[in-house]
């Protein structure tokens, strides 16, 4: 690496560091529409500011930070990413894809900027736990938000509407498009997540679908009695039955290559330990590649909840939270990423993305988008403390990133 | 019934309905050493002093009311039970033993006493879920609380230890017995919390033996990562462990006649929905008639641990909470209960306890013991707020209850 490019990705990494300590416990909380999203917010607006970027808050709370380009009449080139996270995150997901979005855009800007205006964009609420369901900012940009959600409630009994109206960002959600002009395209840089990129050695990938998935709350009601009196042939043990479904639909998705099954959150009630658990509830993450196996999963959970709660005498209730169809990258951004990505010496890695992202909310409503990924050290261990990418990832990331978007932007 | 039985029994029950309402939410909540426990313990020392007792708290918070017999030197008759309940607990549970028993001695106290001092007693901390370990307070009166019994934690990082301190019961545990001269006998009335009484359509049960048990926290330990980008093959995944576990103990425990498994607290973090679970700690309950039996299961609780945890790639630790070996009743105090059952005129049903009781210590302790059940309604249900015993059975109960004391005391 040169000393510019090391400079450049050293300070990048110290602006990660820096947002890292926001809502840091073991790992970062920083929960969306939540006091750590916010002040990762005010931050990143700062450094737009002293980028001489113009600085804007949409009517969803995302953050934009424009360099306006030569002809006010072309479309926007967007990029970026989102600053909340998961509960003990790291400091790359989400964050790596604003920080470089805005270090790129300045550095177009110092040198003179391009034809098209670029806007680096924050999006609020990208991550789904803290409610049920994420990619708030991007859905709210096309008008997609759903009319319960504002009723969505987190863990400590908080609305989606009351977290949204404590930021001052409005008293009602928005209820139609919050983007008046979509823009010519959107490339989102990104964390990969996962091991492929480490274990080819190679620090980039050229994303070319994400994957599709749906969310869905699964409640469990058998019947409580005492642990010590109610013969297990007479018994209603809900989590008999929650058992029996995380092993059926773990041997569901074991059976359709690609697709992916994770029950990540389970409350056994009432949670005694001398006491039969009566009701069990918890939440299904079902992701594939495409629509027909993403169908096929679904309909293997459905027919697991029924199964394991009849093989418990219990019963079920299944509550769809989401569904995001599998959508393919667009081929116009995706190429400016692939050229850079040659131009940098580097072998051009495609792979699909498993996880989620706000780029697959905006290529579906129809704008042309892009991802780069950036290789995952640590095993591609992710939503954890340990998540890492070498400053040597960062630097060549952010330079494939800067070309491909002054050549989008003209 | 008589109007003066009928008049007992509504007595008892509301009694038991003034209880229910410290602490009340869906049902009852007076967790040992708390607050709940501490107001009913109030409550019913204040019934002792109008019923003319005298009302001594023992060095391990266990409440004492006394009617003095004719023989000082006799040893004591005890009777009584526990005034904390599980979450969500009923009515009849624990108060039930301690308000018949302050019913009976009032009665023979006004008809002018007995030979032997009586003694109601209602023990401190039966109920395990608080400190994943109960019967604080018949153990400590034989010097029995473990060497870590004060650094035990609830779900709100209270120790014991600081419970105790705050309710002024003192700055440190007792570290020898409480009690210094063992009582001759110890009769507890008690909610069958099964469903037996009620399917043979007997108001009263005379207890042969009470259940041996041990208790296990299990920790399953696997390896945090994104949802949508680790392939189910390359997972290790806590709650898949865990669930498995769950099968592989219950069905162990379904091939071992009359014993019982129970996972009645899971907790799976971190709890994110996009997050493969890193770490699954759950609490195993398991229960036996005869010590053979509470060998094997604990050896196939051991075994499922260890089978599930490869299964799916985690490991696992086991660490033993508590056990009790299983215990007889006397055949002093149990005989003067069967004849008082035979002389009411009631079919005398014996069965054994699946659930533990202080009774349970005593009887190991040496302390001659006994226990009446009294008919368990709505399905055996117990632990939870539709706990209920018809007045009927109630009436019948503390007629035995007072006939057997009779005979005990002289």
């Amino acid at each position: 690496m040169t000393d510019s490019t090391q400079r450049r990705a050293a300070r990048i990494i110290e602006r990660l560091d820096t947002l890292f300590e926001i809502g840091r416990d073991a790992g970062t909380n920083r929960p969306g529409l939540g006091e750590g999203e916010q002040r990762a917010h005010e931050l990143v607006a700062g450094w737009m500011r002293e980028a001489g970027l113009d600085v804007t808050v949409d009517g969803a709370g995302n953050l934009l930070g424009r360099a306006p380009g030569a002809d006010p009449a072309a479309a926007e080139v967007w990029t970026g990413s989102h600053l909340d996270t998961p509960p003990d995150g790291g400091r790359f997901d989400g964050a790596l894809g604003v920080v470089a979005a805005l270090d790129v855009t300045e550095a177009i800007r110092a040198s003179g900027g391009a034809r098209c205006t670029i806007a680096v964009v924050a999006f609020r609420l990208e991550e789904g736990p803290r409610f049920g369901r994420g990619v708030f900012g991007s859905r709210a940009l096309f008008g997609e938000l759903e009319p319960d959600e504002a009723d969505l409630v987190d863990a400590d009994g908080v609305t989606l509407g009351q977290a949204f109206a404590a930021l001052g960002l409005g008293e009602m959600l928005p209820s139609g498009p919050v983007l008046d002009r979509p823009p010519a395209c959107f490339v989102e840089a990104h964390i990969e997540q996962g091991p492929t990129l480490a274990a080819r050695d190679s620090p980039l990938g050229l994303v070319t679908s994400i994957a599709g998935m749906a969310g869905i709350e699964l409640v469990f009601t058998g019947r409580r009695g005492h642990a010590g009196t109610v013969p297990m042939a007479l018994r209603s043990d809900a989590l008999a039955a929650a058992a029996g479904f995380v092993r059926r639909v773990y041997d569901g998705a074991r059976a359709l290559p690609g697709v992916v099954a994770t029950v990540g959150r389970m409350d056994v009630l009432p949670g005694a330990t001398n006491t039969i658990p009566g009701r069990v509830e918890l939440f299904a993450d079902l992701r594939a590649p495409d629509a027909e196996r993403l169908e096929a999963l679904i309909g293997a959970a459905t027919s697991a909840a029924g199964t394991a709660a009849a093989d418990a005498s219990c019963a079920v209730e299944l509550l769809p939270r989401w569904r995001y169809e599998p959508v393919q990258m667009h081929p116009e951004p995706a190429g400016a990423l692939r050229r850079a990505i040659a131009a940098a010496g580097v072998e051009v890695v495609e792979l699909p993305s498993g996880a989620g992202h706000d780029a697959a909310i905006l290529a579906t409503a129809g704008v042309p988008s892009a991802m780069l990924f950036v290789r995952s050290d640590a095993g591609g261990v992710s939503h954890a403390p340990e998540e890492s990418t070498g400053a040597d990832a960062v630097a060549l990331g952010v330079e494939v990133l800067e070309a491909a978007i002054r050549e989008l932007a003209g």
